[in-house]
């Protein structure tokens, strides 16, 4: 079959919106429709050319809100008319690590998940003839996408496609950050670096875990508003400041913020992150993706006083056991999604979309179909 | 009065052995008679000059184990005939440190402590008008010391200090990374990187965390019995095999360690300790003190793919109220201290000691007065 779909030939290009070829969904796997799609600064970091794994062509977007169309065979708990969001790392429930407790990291295919193929190694997408390369097993920029059944998180039918969406990885990357990587307690302080979509999510977890004081660092002064909207107490324009931002957080916080968040993929700013922590119980960790071959680098004098430096990717969340619940606690009015919403476009203005996020003049685009 | 000690009038020279002046303890100071004290690597950093906090001339030493013999004014919970351990790190009890269950590094006389003076600014030691500065709060390489009570453990009275004298740094600082820092659980996979008392001591704290596997790792061959004899699994000499050692470990257990342990000070095999670490879940805690101005680094996907870095000092252990715990359970025979010590000698060879350290031939040497 065909389907509309916002093809990257090559990185560096706008993407073309054009017609190609998808195939049927194979044993295991799901046809969806896809009714919306954010646009997040991965998809940008890929098409820029700096991410190494990016491979051309291809149809790019994780951030998904879709109906099931048809299932393979063997898909066991899905069935057409089911509403899901793609999981850019799966949830088989049977490997290793769904089986810890510690982690999310389901690695039972990421050997082509993150090589642009479905678990088969082949893929469904092609234009007269040339297969297209999958993205992050979502490939969300295409009216119809096909992905397997583990990597579908089976929602609330009640749940608005083209909010929730967003559930797919910006938002639940902050407060998952918050709540299940650096589990953040009642009463502590939190600096977030980096007021994108990921670092206003963090804000959002921050005053979930009932953080007291929440402390929102951006170059852009014009995070400022969204920022204390959320619930930050204090915006730090780092251009405003004097001397090292790390010292000037340490200052302002009697010895440094218990807890503190890199939302940006500045090995820098990272280190800034794990330094401007109290001595003795600092944690910083780190979200943000950095360019290929970057180091981050600090004295391990700042470990050894007692601070720890971690990093979460998809926020620590399980997504096919966790996910649901983000999207119950939208619907509850716990998590704010609509504001983070600055700009909702037709898929042939997705160019515009990557635009607006150049510029600096948007939290998330949201694509509909 | 007067106390022998092993001065050292300057670094890089080996210490004089000598009678200087030793003051009466001021307000909350206590007089010790220094039984017996362990010599340490971290003796050997300072003296090696490559100390930024070192200060000379000073009286080393900060294994100790000693008599009360006489209080200053206000001391609270000691008298004379008590038996204690001098902590490099205080517990006063009520400042921000102390009242946190999550670290021990008590800051209510830092900055005195690391700079050579006692809590007053002032120093108790001199020769012929001239003042010694003191070391970390202990300076134990002298019969007769003044110690902060804030920082002497009252221990049980039926422990050979001439023993016990080495729960006052490495061999605590090992167990307590396991236990109190890296929480090591039941089953767990542990790397430990440097078989020195430290490293060791590490392979006894993971043996009492019931770790399933333990490899210790250490260049020097001769390290490995004693390894086993403590209950390492495994043994690896990084000179024997080809490549990457944080690769040969992951290949070794089937994608890495659970936790890893560095126990050196070089930031190079704390790179390594990091990235031998499981995906989703490794920790990896920093133990060895680097050199100044040394900076560790990694890539930052070693984090964000769920790996955490740590570090602690004194192994995490709150000094007066869990150190005569670690003194119980050495008597209970739970912790293995006399086979740590591979020499005893007179005050007179405390320069024997230290080469004993520089050649590898030693775990620790105990010097008694």
């Amino acid at each position: 079959m065909k389907t509309r779909a916002a093809v990257a030939w090559e990185s560096k290009k706008p993407l073309a919106i054009e017609e190609i070829e998808i195939e049927k969904p194979k044993e295991g796997e799901v046809l969806l429709k896809v009714i919306a799609t954010g646009v997040c600064h991965t998809d940008a970091f890929t098409l820029s050319g700096d991410d190494p794994q990016g491979a051309f062509p291809c149809v790019l977007g994780h951030e998904g809100g879709a109906i099931v169309v048809e299932c393979g065979a063997n898909v066991k708990d899905l069935k057409p008319g089911d509403h899901v969001i793609p999981l850019y790392i799966p949830e088989c429930g049977n490997c290793k690590y769904c089986e810890s407790h510690k982690t999310n990291l389901c690695q039972s295919i990421s050997s082509t998940v993150w090589t642009g193929y479905m678990p088969d190694g082949t893929r469904r997408f092609s234009k007269n003839g040339n297969p297209i390369f999958h993205y992050m097993g979502c490939s969300t920029f295409a009216e119809y996408t096909v992905v397997p059944e583990i990597a579908l998180a089976k929602i609330n039918k009640e749940a608005p496609l083209d909010k929730v969406c967003l559930l797919g990885c910006g938002i639940t990357t902050g407060i998952g950050a918050v709540l299940n990587t650096a589990k953040v307690e009642a009463g502590s302080t939190v600096a977030v670096f980096g007021l994108g979509g990921i670092g206003l999510s963090v804000i959002q977890g921050a005053v979930m875990a009932k953080a007291a004081r929440i402390i929102g660092i951006d170059i852009n002064a014009g995070k400022r508003e969204m920022a204390k909207f959320l619930g930050a107490t204090d915006f730090i324009n780092p251009s405003e400041i004097n001397g090292s931002i790390s010292e000037y957080i340490k200052d302002l916080t009697n010895g440094g913020v218990d807890y503190s968040f890199e939302c940006i993929g500045n090995v820098h700013v990272m280190r800034d992150a794990l330094e401007c922590t109290h001595l003795g119980w600092g944690v910083s960790t780190v979200i943000g993706v950095a360019g290929a071959g970057k180091l981050i680098s600090t004295r391990p004098n700042n470990l050894v006083t007692g601070r720890t430096w971690k990093g979460t990717a998809f926020g620590g969340v399980k997504g096919r056991s966790q996910l649901p619940d983000y999207v119950n606690r939208y619907l509850s009015g716990e998590i704010e999604i609509d504001k983070m919403i600055t700009h909702t476009l037709p898929l042939e203005e997705i160019n515009t979309a990557f635009e607006l996020m150049h510029q600096g003049n948007s939290i998330r685009s949201v694509i509909i179909f």
